[in-house]
């Protein structure tokens, strides 16, 4: 209730100050710079300034405490300010300089040899922990810190693309210094979960449509009918330290049952539907918003919070699934077309394939019927046979939704047919279903088996020999899914497994 | 603007479910166990529940990663269930079972030896990690995570405190992890200021009442004094997972000059300035609330938050000082009173300062006049020669202000007349000034040389030889330091420079 | 959503605004008076300040429209400087300088007797109205306003307390406009429900503790009991201008059934009952807060809007019923006891009665088990047969809830044991049923035919003959409610003492 | 502070409770149909429903008292669903039958002429009022119902605009209860200003690019271009009653002087000025959002509140000046050049003005310059000298900048290029400056003697009767206007003044 207000007004103070500083100044940090030019001994003054490592050193040593805030504000100013060679610089120093201390390990090493022990151990993983990681903790205590560190391991990567050798090793450590402590921060526990609508700041919407990476936000009307129908629910991760910017953010179309196409899902003279009488969730996009925090992982709690609050805002929903791209199947495919020793497809099958190779093939009923048998068993092997390094199926997308105890349930032949959903996928997109009594089993069959939980309809496709097998709309289960899983606007040639 | 009220409401999702789950089912977490029972594998239904140790060994296996939050929440609910003795074992399970692993750490610094690298160091880092710690970020995940790890660790201190050997070893390494991982969650950062005054949220208020620590608040009344009063001010910091509970916070009151007594300050009669007329602001008061953060230091960043804001918002403030109590005197006087050898103290001295074990001395002026200069000479020496171990003041107090950079500004003689006060330090009151361009030069002279750095006035006392040495008002320097330092209500005798 | 929030800190501008300027100036309007100094023209200045009427017709005169704000923040200011000899003239003034023009409405009852019609009745309205009315409508422009005329109200009242004749009338003229004002501004379309617990800031909760006039509310502790229990709720209406004074509040006691004592209800041990399982709301006491707003109904509305809300949070909810003192019982009583021809009293039950003369009767169990019946008999005619003037029950509290078609539904013996209780109405409590089915046809058949519409249970009182008819005490138990506590649906015999 | 923030979110409930009413009921007062129905009595149910006015009957009469809330809801029910026929029959029978009694009238009338007194008048005031202004308070008692009736009165525009003779005359006195109501509900006390930019909730944005009146906003880029640079402002009035549609708002410039030219000002291209550095604060479109609010004046409140707080925000702001449009001036013009008898346009000065008639003129530097002294002489007059009825200006804009106290500063041809600005006026734009001290004297010299108040610089284009008048630029006073008024950005020949 009012605490909580009075919470909300309590967080405001460090985004407002950040906002006023960068809206006054331009580069934040230049006010801080000045700050910290006030704090600074006498002697220091008037000089030429003291050069980002020395700052480093200093804001690591005991003397700069009563002054750290300054002081990582001026590092982090100073950082603002690198070209490229000179980043490239600071971030090998940091991987050189700001190691852990050999000659101190070794130390400790000699004394936890001498007397294993719990005080000895915890010595020796002090003693191994690279000084860029308080380092990094320190600069945190500036304004806008947390954000410089993400953006800084932005700018990591960007040197590590063109490094090699022991260079691409040291930086990589480095890496990991800012994985281990990022992966910290940004803990779901701070996470938090906002609702995104039309009623949503336009600062933050603008962000919505850049950082859309599956199905591209045309614009603002595009965003529009994506957020404010009904049907239509949009939720992102925050994070307190950057309240503009989300981390990862999912939208969902409310639907009576399991949709087999994008293209009528996101159609600009669809009707909406009533939100009570919707019995499906469907994430048809997902998308990661900051470079900077790869490989911290934000989906699984995503979709299942997400999960979590749309069954209490809606009791009638009872099916949750996604409508998924198969961004690697037409590279596969194309593979195995060109394999002659291809176990998957028969001369046959790649004779009825190389109409895929005609420009506009999905227009003609006659060829999309003689093509999306072969097809839909191809993408069967795809998902269910085919697997790449580690034993995980081929498809980064698969391996996420799997990974998260989800199900794949549906092949939809000709849901995609978008330029980006023929090419890399000739228009396949499928379908995962998080059924939330049978997540951990499927997480567990997947982690330990590597067993690809699929749905008997798409285990089907593997044996289906003949045209006979006549695509059959999915069978109803207990989770609500429809009998008629095309969706009632779809009236095109047969799009559905 | 918008997007911080954005913000703002933003970040009470969190709070606002942990509230409601709170006063609907007692231990929050009840909810969480039948969550994650639902995403148990159904053998595990119906069965008696895993034990704790079992149930954190899941959390940090892979194989429960797709129920992450709702174990953490399961092992939460657990642990708040389990009385002293059960504490005190999964403490020890944490400690014994939960450290790094020795094969593998052996086999990362043979690894480091064979070939010392930024690559060997990072993983013999990793090897020496103590799985605990990567257990309470995983606790974390759960609604609460972050509060129960405070509340866990203050479990621990009590368990500690009846500990020994090689046990106390062992829990000390546990709280190390603690320590480490919430000094990185609580980093400055991620700190809220927030003004605290009579419109804040009575469920705050009370906190305030519970933690202050200095000068006790008797009752909303007195705490409406400290609050409501135009020339009064109070600052706390918090932190977003924690919104109703500050992690420390300073009670300010505006004032003409440097103020020498307390009494005089908190008296119930008095008439408020006018905020703009003052040129001093006084820290009167500083209390840490959290004792499951005990070594996070938090007082620093929040005096000098609250310098610079205080700044901004009444530009006609210049002085910034403390009132602050001295609380290990009278047990250091009386030690040097009973020391026959005693440096500080000659016999007439000690002739003179008996009269201090007569009840109610401070009431005769005559006694107290003749008590001063003595006692003042006393204090001096306790404040600028006496020495614990590290080479650093007696005064845990001054300890923590002149580690900030402060300098030790003037001694109060009868500053405070409550019972403790004229118990812990025979009513001697200090000031610390606080100024901005000293700071890092007094900080420096502190931690370096172990310099305590004071203004004349109190270096004086230490030569004052002579009742002759008739108290003085403090000269003015530029930092605004008003020439008559006694407060206008302040009629006793001498309460010194 | 977010765009609640942008609303949200909307509506803080004006508040923080006032506040800050109270909070600096003290008389909130100093400064407007300086600013309205500036746009005066300069032939004003250096001159003596005009009158207040003068004021009053500049701002009136299209002359100072330019100025409008201004102009109004120095009349409040001159008008919050007066003492009340001056409050007295300038509200005569007002009665009689303000008030219409006779001869513009001489003009204007002849237009219309010439050509009655839509155009002349207008102008003949507009002509017929106070020009104080507008005055006021301008007064509102200036920041603080709004309040400054509902405090300007209370004004009136006091000075209305001791005029008489023509003065009188006059003054009751001015009330008359402002009563008009004050109902279109306070319409219940800007009415705010507020949720009031132990979260709300304690400038609000000091407010209510102070405005409490049903059961006294102690002390901050007191009032933690009656906001922070699981079982109990508060509700306020506020406007937005006055955002941190409630007009009205509600307290309330979710019970598992109609309490008969609100010593129970409030008894300092009790334990809460969970919320999920309380069945009945018991709205135990209303406060109007507003002395300036009176004859504005809030209570109605208030009721009606709580019974929604509590409904939609808690659905086992099922009896909305009140626990309200009789506040003129005893004096009609006495009346009653000593008129020689009382209708409602025999001789016997007067001798009964008169143990009431006894202090501290109701502690004999023998004596309240006499005068119970006798006393409920004579309370079952105060109800349903004495009448004041208008026809009208003698309970103004009865009164209230009557007319918003609650039902008169259970008598309570020894209800409240307080000395205000047993003072004003020896103990007496009732409650009053709002069943929402039912209080259309309540509310006509008490407007209509000024019935008074009670359960069989209170009518049955009436003609109690006999003392078989055992009046019992309700047996308490933990939770402080009685164990005979039937739900009014109950029609049933009789429930209660 | 947070009692601010508890106020804020204080304010929702409403309007959180509308916005979920109407997304998922669509006509939000379905429910409230379904309440009432409830409420009704048992008679009523399973009957046709009551026609409107007999609902209205029903509310104003004390019996619907009980359940006003509903009954109010339900007449906004049906009238939302009515067509132009049945809101035409409403507003007919809100004429004919809902003015005031004429017996009561009458009575009232002789009752006054009986007994003058402030009773009576009173008394009278109460009988010529139409009960249709009862009616629309008790309507605003529905959720929604503010603005309910703003809608309805729109309603009644479109209707009165085909009305002809009494029943016009009827609709005219239903839309003055309107009025006066409508004035009343927004007075200036009740509004709110808001700092509309770029992180501002899109679904209000949305309405900011809707109701722009003045300069097209395009397009989302076009709006961020005027919102989001540092030195661009836009500020809005709202009610807390339509807390997602704003009344009235204002888009200001930054500037380094008095600009000449919109199109430089909204130039693509431009860099932003440094906020600090700006000298002049530039109202360059204010747009009416609420066609039902017509006749409440909010402009002037607008001004001069966002003076007081850019005043405050920016101490550097010392010029407040509006670039505005000549609506009327062409038409004027033309009007001008086709009277023979013309006393503004000599022959000469015709043959000059021939050149406006040749499409694309301005481009064309010769023409520019032979046109502008003539062009510029005629608008001196048409602003100085030509009158429409009521003795003021011709031009509305100059109507209200004027009656607001503002100096007519300077004329700028070819200040709006854009096809509106050619056609509506040449090209020609003004300046209107607000300075503070002479506000209130030119208020007065233009509402009682009718005196537009312009600077000598646009004075002397009366008399300009050679080419010699080279164009001067404006004289620095001491507002500090600067002395070179032309917008650096603009390089093209003189096109000012």
């Amino acid at each position: 209730m009012s605490s909580s207000t009075f919470f909300r007004s309590m967080l405001t103070t460090i985004a407002d100050r950040g906002r006023a500083l960068v809206r006054r100044h331009g580069p934040m940090v230049e006010d801080l710079l000045e700050d910290a030019a006030k704090l600074m001994p006498l002697s220091a003054k008037g000089q030429p300034k003291r050069d980002l490592p020395t700052l480093c050193d200093t804001l690591l040593s005991g003397r700069g405490e009563a002054s750290g805030v300054a002081l990582a504000g001026q590092i982090l100013d100073q950082w603002a300010r690198l070209d490229t060679a000179g980043q490239r610089a600071f971030l090998l120093d940091l991987a050189y300089r700001f190691g852990p201390d050999p000659i101190k390990l070794d130390k400790a090493i000699n004394a936890y040899r001498a007397a294993p022990g719990a005080g000895t151990a915890l010595a020796l993983h002090n003693a191994a922990e690279a000084r860029r990681q308080e380092l990094f903790r320190r600069l945190n205590l500036a304004p806008g810190g947390t954000e410089a560190v993400v953006r800084m391991r932005e700018a990591l990567f960007r040197v590590m693309a063109d490094a090699q050798g022991v260079e691409k090793q040291a930086l990589e450590a480095v890496d990991a210094d800012f994985s281990h402590l990022l992966a910290s921060w940004f803990n779901r526990g701070f996470l938090v979960l906002r609702h995104i609508d039309w009623t949503t700041p336009a600062n933050i919407l603008e962000k919505i449509i850049q950082y859309e990476a599956v199905h591209t936000i045309r614009d603002w009307d595009d965003l529009r009918r994506r957020l404010a129908p009904a049907d239509r629910r949009c939720f992102a991760f925050f994070h307190p330290q950057l309240p503009d910017d989300p981390l990862i953010f999912v939208e969902v179309a409310l639907a009576p049952d399991i949709p087999a196409s994008i293209d009528a899902l996101l159609a600009e003279g669809r009707a909406p539907m009533a939100e009570e009488d919707a019995t499906t969730a469907v994430f048809y996009s997902i998308s990661n918003c900051q470079e900077g925090l790869r490989g911290v992982s934000f989906g699984n709690f995503l979709i299942k919070q997400v999960v979590e609050d749309l069954r209490a805002e809606l009791p009638n929903l009872r099916t949750f699934v996604t409508l998924s791209p198969v961004p690697a199947f037409a590279k596969w495919l194309a593979r195995e077309r060109g394999d002659e020793a291809s176990a998957v497809l028969a001369a046959a099958d790649k004779a009825i394939l190389a109409a895929l190779d005609q420009p506009d093939w999905q227009r003609d009923p006659g060829t999309a019927a003689t093509v999306s048998p072969v097809l839909l068993q191809a993408a069967a092997h795809y998902f269910l046979k085919a697997k790449s390094r580690g034993n995980k199926p081929v498809d980064p997308v698969a391996r996420f939704h799997l990974g998260n105890g989800a199900r794949l349930e549906r092949l939809n032949f000709l849901g995609d047919l978008s330029p980006k959903g023929l090419t890399q996928s000739h228009g396949l997109m499928v379908n995962y279903l998080y059924k939330l009594d049978d997540i951990e089993t499927n997480h567990e069959r997947y982690a330990d088996k590597g067993e690809v939980v699929a749905a008997a309809a798409v285990r089907r496709h593997l044996k289906a020999e003949s045209g006979t097998d006549e695509p059959k709309p999915p069978k109803p289960d207990k989770t609500g899914v429809s009998k008629r899983a095309r969706p009632a606007t779809d009236t095109a040639p047969p799009p559905v497994v």
